[in-house]
């Protein structure tokens, strides 16, 4: 047997109908923001993503050669693609610019629970400014799809990269020293970074001050600890725009110091704590990009949100429900009514019910065997005396009731229950 | 700037509300049909596809090495992955099993009009039966897939490759060699067919009955020049399912003779002439497949439908009309109505309208030039005389008319219009 690579999935019709209806969820959460969706290749020029995340990125992208020669990748997350796209095609479209995406990314790792070598992400980029209420809208977006797909548990945190950059800046002076004590704030290593004060002899009362802030977490007031920064102020303002959209539990957490070299300003992240360590469902903040890849700068934010995580963050709290596959299976008790089930189904799917009939000439038990088997929610069972009348006997395949009605009536009679 | 791969396509929001409309009413003619969507991995062991559709298929696929030095294909199809994942984990499931997919797939061929590098796929499955009902069910789907997406000028034609290899499996005698001949046949090669005959001393009167055979094209009656074959008796039985499906107006075309190794029995292609050269939109047959990738064998029927050309054919009929991106755009007259102003947005959004607020601060008549440039249905003005009465004015964005409404019923006065 050949086996599906290593680290990827099949998805089933059950289970592909869950998906289908935690992204149809998200989808309509960001179109009722007034998003609108992109698509971008599966695959770009390896650069790409080396641009926006670095070298290190290569060891964890699926990369390949073309017949030119030319290094590609298999995206390991879409926003650089969009913010390409947008240099490319969209610099000139009326500001702000809100996009949003829905597709699968590449991760070369060992796979673990939760992690996949192929994964799903929702994400969105509004493009073309940066203030409280543009960040409060990328925010109330990414709660919106979680809260649209059915989540209850989750915790959103906001944090803001600016205040640490400011203040390191300020403390150290030297551009070139400050710039090296971000980046290992960024790999979030304490001992090394205390090892690398000791080294260079840095104060020791601005590491303490660095650990401080990146522990703050917890209610919005925290922040009165805090110098008066502008992005205090910031912060402040977008917590009360959220409030006016309806997000009033976020917290604040000014430990979200990943990407300082890529983000900005505000940084967010939603955990699902019901799955451990790997919660994280979503991530985002704001950014410039279009620059790296040739384009006028521009003010960015974004999330993408793991749908994968996400769906086994639902599961977690409780089934995802969705609709039995087949409405109506329909049975010919005998061969001479084949022909007059044929056209009771092709009127069913006509109005729009999930039908079936019998493909395999079986008989009458083993079709009720199966319309059981898959779940149906009816048989509709064409006798002779039945098609006579034009009549069918409707089965309730959980209940076994039955009862006859007439051929004409059978999609509002199940339509009815 | 960095460009995207040569061959492969960016996608802005209105392409892609088209395709997304393309897409859904395609889905939804699955789902009524009763089959259930599956999804498998972008890549697979290119062994999967190399099995199926033999050793020249390397050359048009993008191949590439993982770290445990397996070689990996980007998938040029999704049957083989179906019925690979359908080898390994359904093949206990009641039959007949009725499977869908929408999907990328990537061919590495130069890039031209309607044949791209990376292209879009649906397709389906009925694994498990063939017979004239489940063969003609395959095909009323493809039908009805097509219909729903809208399109209203295109060809069903039907054929049989169990007709041409019977005959010639009877006339030649030598397995070996009748074997050689339909592969010839498969190549459509026919000059190269007639100079081969020669070499080999075959009949030519075989050859002319061939090329006979292969240019059978048109009504169904035109069976009845063909020998009593039991696949010609199998296409009436066929044909009359199909009309009690509604679908009359197939052809019979014998010249469908591609896949010869692949395909058992029926046959059958969708065409819309408006495309020309690449006017073949979905191109599918019953075959056996699960026997190659270590499974038992099982009749299957299935197609796959050329999402781009679908959607390029459609193009070619009438625009695909698709709703504004934005019902409302928000428009604060001042600063002091900007919180007013989140309110409404965020309930219109939890109403389900697709609604947008100013985030960037602009003044009244740049706000509603954005409204403009960006095809908003209405613009809701705040001032501030309408906020002390909880009113708005609603401009519609075409006509220029405004009214002023209560707020809370800006949504119902939009639904309404």
């Amino acid at each position: 047997m050949i086996q599906r690579p290593r680290g990827t999935r099949d998805f089933g019709p059950v289970e592909m109908a869950k998906r289908r209806k935690v992204e149809s969820a998200m989808r309509e959460a960001c179109a009722v923001f007034g998003f609108g969706e992109v698509v971008t290749p599966t695959f770009e020029h390896a650069e790409l993503f080396t641009l926006r995340s670095g070298q290190n990125v290569v060891d964890e992208m699926y990369v390949f050669r073309d017949k030119g020669d030319r290094e590609m990748a298999l995206r390991p997350e879409i926003t650089a693609s969009v913010v390409r796209f947008y240099v490319n095609e969209m610099s000139n479209f009326p500001k702000p610019l809100k996009l949003y995406y829905v597709g699968n990314c590449f991760r070369y790792e060992n796979p673990q629970s939760g992690r996949y070598r192929e994964f799903f992400q929702l994400g969105a980029e509004l493009i073309g400014t940066k203030n409280p209420e543009s960040d409060a809208e990328v925010i109330a977006l990414a709660v919106n799809c979680i809260r649209s797909a059915g989540l209850e548990n989750f915790v959103v945190r906001v944090g803001h990269i600016g205040i640490l950059k400011a203040m390191v800046n300020k403390e150290i002076g030297d551009e070139k020293l400050a710039g090296e004590v971000l980046h290992m704030i960024d790999k979030e290593d304490w001992d090394a970074m205390g090892e690398m004060f000791d080294a260079r002899a840095l104060p020791r009362q601005l590491f303490d001050k660095i650990a401080a802030i990146a522990d703050m977490k917890g209610e919005l007031e925290l922040l009165n600890n805090l110098d008066q920064s502008e992005a205090t102020g910031y912060l402040q303002e977008l917590f009360g725009v959220l409030k006016l959209y309806g997000i009033e539990d976020c917290l604040i957490d000014m430990g979200i110091v990943r990407g300082l070299d890529y983000y900005t300003g505000m940084v967010f992240e939603i955990d699902a704590p019901r799955l451990g360590a790997e919660k994280q469902i979503m991530g985002g903040g704001s950014y410039t990009l279009s620059e790296l890849f040739g384009g006028e700068p521009v003010f960015s934010t974004g999330f993408a949100i793991g749908i994968d995580r996400v769906v086994l963050a639902l599961e977690a709290e409780r089934e995802i429900a969705v609709p039995a596959q087949l409405d109506a299976y329909v049975v010919p008790a005998k061969d001479d009514m084949r022909k007059y089930a044929f056209g009771i189904v092709a009127r069913l799917r006509s109005q729009g019910l999930r039908a079936d009939v019998d493909l395999m000439r079986r008989s009458m038990s083993k079709n009720l065997k199966y319309a059981s088997s898959v779940n149906a929610r009816y048989a509709v069972i064409v006798g002779k005396e039945e098609m006579a009348k034009r009549m069918v006997t409707l089965r309730d395949m959980k209940s076994g009731e039955q009862r006859q009605v007439m051929a004409d009536d059978i999609a509002s009679e199940i339509r009815k229950s």
